[in-house]
C-alpha cells in the first residue's frame, strides 16, 4: 500500500473537516500521514465536535495558533505553508510516494509574506522543476499549455517548437497514448481562415508524434466540440490552449469531482481544485469529498505507473 | 397562430427529411410556408421514399435541378440562396412573422459566386442591419460579443464604450431583465492582476445598468465557474466576450438542442445549429429534429413578443 503525505491546507478553512470526514475510506486506499500537530489536530476536533481518530498517523509541523474559522490570518497561512513543506519533505524522503494538498488561502500566504501564489509555483520553485497543470477526474482531464496569463498573450506562447517540446514532456509524464489537443481559434481556424496559429499546433502535433513513432497526440480539434460526447468517448485527456479552454468545460461538466494534478519529474502531487470555503467552515455543513478522495486516487495511480 | 417562413437549406444535404419529418408537429405550433418549388418538392420525396405530405404549404423559388445527395454544387447552392431570399421576403411583406433556415453549404454558396459566408452576414446585407449572434436552447443562451475573428484580437474589441452599446442593444432587443456577462481573462482578472479587460466589463456592465436604471447585467462572472450549477439556476442569458468562451460549454452541455439567432431590430430569424450533414443525407439515417423545432419555437416566442 502506498504512502500519501497530505499537507492539511488553512486550518481556519474546511480542509482539516474534509481530512477528517474522509479517513476512514482514505485508509482503505492507502497510508495517509497528516502533517498538523497533535495540538492543532486535538484543537480543530473540538471546534468541529468530532472525536480524534485514534489511527490518525500524523507529522508535527509548523508554529500552533489559535483557528479563528474563516478568518484570513497570518499565522494560519504560515501553518499551511509548514505543513506543505513537511509533506513535501515527506516524499522527497521516500517516506510518502506522493503528496496530496489541501486548500490553502492566497491572501494569507501573502499576509505571512510568503512569496509564492499558491501550491503549484511554491513545488515548482521547492523542487526545481516546472510542472505542467492538469485538472480534472478519470471522466476528462484538461492539460493547460498557457494558464494564468491575460487571454490576449495566448497566442504569443502558441509556437511549434514551445509546442512540440510540451508534447512530449507531457507524454514523457503522463505515459498515455491517446491524448486530443485542441486548437486555438474559433473552427480551429477554419483552414488558416481565422488566425494561423491553429497550423502550427497542427505542425508541432505532427513533429512530436515522429519523435515518438506513434500517433499519440490528435488535432488540432474544433475547440467547440471538443467536449462533445463522440469526443470524449475516444479521449480522456485534453491538450488546451489556455486556461478557460479547458475549465469552462471541466468546471462545467465535473465541477465538483475535480482535481489539480502537478505533472513534473519529481514530486508526485495532486490537489483538491476548491479552496479554503472560509465561508462554510466549522458551521457542520459538511464540505464534499468528492475532490479531496479523486486526488488521493490519483496520487495512487500515478505513484503506482511510476 | 404565427405564419414562419421556412428556408429549405441546400437540398443536397438533410434539410427536406428535416422539414418532412418535423410537419406535423410544426404545423400545430404554427403556419409554416417552406420556400420550394413543387417540382424541387416531389423530387425529394421521391429520393427519400416519402409522401408528399397534402398540407404542406409551399412558395416557389430558384431554378430545378437534379438533387445529388451529399454533393456540393453550384446549382443547389444558388437554389438554397433563393429559398432563403425568398423566405426572407415573405417576412419583409408580412406574410409571415418570422425566418427559419435550414443548413446551407457554405463551398456551395461560395461555387455559386454568392459573395456571402452564410446566412448572417447575408441577412445583415439584405435587411441593411447589424444582428447579435444568440446560439443556445431554451436551458442556455449564449450571446457572442465577438466571433469569427482569431482569438488574438478578441482582446482589442474589448472596450467600454463598445460594450455599453452591445448592452444596451441587447436589451432592446431581448427583452429580458437578468443577463449575465463573462469575463474575459483567467478569473476574471483576479482583479487586475491578470489583463485589464475585466475591469473595463465591470464599468461597461454599470454605465448600462445605469441608463437602464435597473440591474439587468450581472458581473463580470468568472469564466470557468460562469456555467456551473449555481449560474445556470441564476440565469438563461450569457454574453460570452468570445466564439468558444460561449460556444464550448454550450455544445458541451446542449450540443444536439441548440439552435441560432440573428438578433437584429428588422426580421427575427432562428437557425438550426447544426450543418447540412451531406453523410447522412438521403440514407434514411433519421437526422435529428431537436434544433429543427427549438428553432421554430424560438422563432415563434421571438415573434410574439415583438
Amino acid at each position: 500500500m502506498k504512502t500519501i503525505a497530505i499537507s492539511i491546507g488553512d486550518l481556519n478553512g474546511i480542509g482539516l473537516e474534509i481530512a477528517l470526514d474522509s479517513h476512514e475510506e482514505v485508509q482503505k486506499l492507502c497510508n495517509p500521514i497528516y502533517c498538523i500537530s497533535e495540538t492543532m489536530l486535538t484543537w480543530g476536533c473540538a471546534l468541529l465536535g468530532k472525536e480524534v481518530p485514534k489511527d490518525f498517523n500524523i507529522q508535527a509541523c509548523g508554529k500552533d495558533f489559535e483557528i479563528q474559522p474563516g478568518v484570513v490570518s497570518k499565522e494560519s497561512g504560515a501553518y499551511s505553508f509548514e505543513s506543505f513543506k513537511q509533506a513535501l519533505l515527506l516524499v522527497q524522503n521516500k517516506q510518502a510516494q506522493a503528496l496530496v494538498t489541501l486548500p490553502i488561502h492566497k491572501e494569507a500566504w501573502a499576509k505571512a509574506g510568503i512569496a509564492f501564489k499558491g501550491h503549484t509555483d511554491a513545488l515548482e520553485e521547492l523542487i526545481q522543476s516546472k510542472a505542467i497543470m492538469m485538472l480534472g477526474c478519470d471522466k476528462l482531464f484538461t492539460i493547460l499549455f498557457t494558464h494564468h496569463i491575460p487571454l490576449k498573450e495566448v497566442s504569443l506562447h502558441v509556437k511549434k517548437k514551445a509546442l512540440k517540446k510540451f508534447f512530449l514532456k507531457l507524454y514523457n509524464l503522463l505515459n498515455i497514448d491517446n491524448i486530443a489537443v485542441l486548437g486555438l481559434n474559433p473552427h480551429a481556424g477554419d483552414n488558416g481562415v481565422i488566425g494561423d496559429e491553429d497550423k502550427k499546433i497542427a505542425k508541432a502535433i505532427k513533429k512530436a508524434n515522429k519523435v515518438l513513432q506513434k500517433d499519440v497526440f490528435k488535432g488540432p480539434l474544433v475547440p467547440d466540440t471538443a467536449f462533445c460526447k463522440q469526443n470524449t468517448q475516444n479521449f480522456t485527456y485534453f491538450v488546451c490552449m489556455y486556461h478557460d479552454q479547458g475549465l469552462i468545460p471541466l468546471k462545467t461538466l465535473y465541477f465538483e469531482e475535480s482535481i489539480n494534478v502537478s505533472l513534473n519529474d519529481k514530486v508526485i502531487r495532486t490537489s483538491v481544485d476548491h479552496g479554503t470555503a472560509f465561508d462554510i467552515a466549522y458551521k457542520s455543513k459538511q464540505p464534499t469529498n468528492v475532490s479531496y478522495l479523486n486526488a488521493i486516487k490519483e496520487a495512487i495511480r500515478l505513484s503506482e505507473s511510476h
